[in-house]
């Protein structure tokens, strides 16, 4: 190993140090361009380590019981001597004041297990910075050998699409809701889950969670079958995190479905597909960053609102906008560049 | 007006000249250099003109009875004395050899009707392509006057987002199924449908349709409200298209949705957001256009495939891609440049 900071921070990692690995999230959760640099030079070390972790999704709005939920069967996996890291998506932490951060504070008996990691949503805002910060994350906790990463969302904007797209096997979890208090699940969601977990199947509530689960699992029949789909996924269920009731059905089917997809070329495919999605979404953020620089943003905006009058054609503002990006660039450049 | 060729082609348009209206549609599909520049043009002088139709988007998979659907509606509005014009959005015409070129011969009565204008969708493939293509011929049958602007597609791919973008109000034609021969709409769909028609509500199927119709209207009841779903909507109803039944019912919820979204705001900001998203993806496919060089692709696959073998990380990837695009682009200026 060389001697170079990212150089022994790989190496920490690779050696399980938990410290290490909470210091490198912080590197990527950076947005100096100096941890940038270095950020990028600790995961290209680390690339090719090999080790690869279960990676599991979780979407659920506010009072579902998602805290109580992780903690309940983040305890199940732990104390059946797997490692867990908890990694949260929630780009309205900035605004809410970081809610995640007081459930791990919630998290209690979780966060005390020597098993489980719990890392916080950082305080940003802006989604594609979540998902770039959390796929990087998540290789740290691959790299550092976890055995399962739990990506959490509260689905707010399109995070769960990003959540989805960083994760093996994504499971939605719902509380139970009768015909007038529907919950109303986000349109598109339905999309990338592969479980959909009903909570809160306990005491007063438990029948109306059974058909809650019903009619999900109805409306899941009548999505068009993904390739990915192991016979009856994706699949609905019922489980209560209070009582501890239903988790290991539910990490049973999570292991079916990925033992499965294993076996049938999909697990890696689809782990592949990812990886060039990403390698894609990175370079077209990096394109079309030049579109969010301040005199650039102005110009759009008043290119649109021709088009919007329809003062102009949609055609003649886009080439007229392509033609102003290298003055904008520069008059930029020259002034206020303060990336 | 001047006389240049696009300033005459332009008041022919706004006269109500057929003739004038398939020639400059024509010209919008073109790819040729020449005639984009033409129909930029042409747009740039038909911008302003403070016509509106009724922009319907109708999506349906083949075997719904789409054809037999749009004849029957058509020639409905077409004898109330309204001016109809039915453009397609299919990406798949180039391969199955254009399906609705063979349609609109079926659709022998509509095509007949001096109220109605039927516009078979051109052999291109690329999404993109067609989306501006469908984007800008909606924009020149306003300004030819028409009152409704059918817009159908058979939903492969990504069409029937495409189709949604272009439409005041969408509807999602469906066949009756039982439950074990479920059409499957396809995961996402149900996110943009106003109208949910379950066609076919006719004969031995007519029990089987309001059986799937209701299976529907829970699964729409099962999703988040938008801020532009008039009450009750989305809504799911039976229509017979062969026996001319239900008909005028879609109609009367197509108008019924449009008169309430004009009288709360959503009409005209729905065109406005609009027109923004389709000129920032103009903007976009501009910008990302020269990731599509040959050169430029065979660079992204291959820095594509050593992020997903894990050799590198994307942001490193990315960077790398980034830095080899200027010369990329040179190489391919000097010698195979043939956009």
């Amino acid at each position: 190993m060389s001697d170079s900071p990212s150089s022994d921070l790989a190496a920490r990692i690779l050696d399980t140090d938990r410290r290490a690995l909470a210091r490198a999230i912080t590197l990527v959760e950076s947005t100096r361009p100096d941890h940038r640099e270095q950020a990028t030079a600790l995961l290209t070390e680390l690339a090719g380590h090999g080790r690869q972790a279960l990676r599991i999704g979780l979407s659920g709005t506010p009072g579902v019981g998602k805290s109580t939920f992780i903690e309940s069967f983040g305890t199940l996996l732990a104390d059946k001597g797997l490692k867990i890291a908890v990694l949260a998506v929630d780009p309205s932490s900035a605004r809410t004041g970081g809610s995640i951060l007081g459930d791990k504070t919630r998290m209690e008996r979780l966060s005390r297990n020597p098993n489980a990691f719990i890392r916080p949503s950082p305080s940003q805002s802006h989604l594609g910075g979540v998902a770039r910060r959390t796929r990087e994350a998540v290789a740290l906790c691959e790299a550092a050998g976890f055995d399962v990463v739990l990506i959490e969302t509260v689905g707010v904007g399109q995070s769960e699409t990003v959540v989805a797209e960083l994760s093996d096997v994504f499971a939605l979890l719902l509380a139970p809701a009768g015909g007038d208090e529907l919950q109303g699940v986000k349109r598109g969601i339905m999309e990338a889950a592969d479980l959909i977990v009903v909570n809160k199947a306990d005491g007063d509530l438990k029948a109306t969670a059974t058909r809650t689960c019903a009619d999900y699992a109805g409306a899941l029949r009548l999505l068009r079958k993904r390739p990915q789909d192991a016979p009856g996924f994706p699949k609905a269920m019922t489980a209560s995190a209070l009582n501890e009731e239903g988790l290991a059905n539910v990490w049973q089917q999570i292991t079916d479905l990925a033992d499965w997809r294993k076996a049938n070329g999909f697990w890696q495919s689809r782990r592949d597909e990812q990886a060039r999605h990403w390698f894609r979404e990175e370079v077209k953020q990096a394109l079309l960053a030049g579109l969010d620089r301040p005199a650039a943003r102005a110009k759009m905006a008043e290119l649109a609102e021709k088009v919007a009058r329809g003062e102009t054609a949609a055609a003649a503002a886009a080439r007229a906008m392509i033609a102003a990006l290298p003055d904008l660039r520069e008059s930029l450049d020259d002034g206020v560049n303060s990336a």
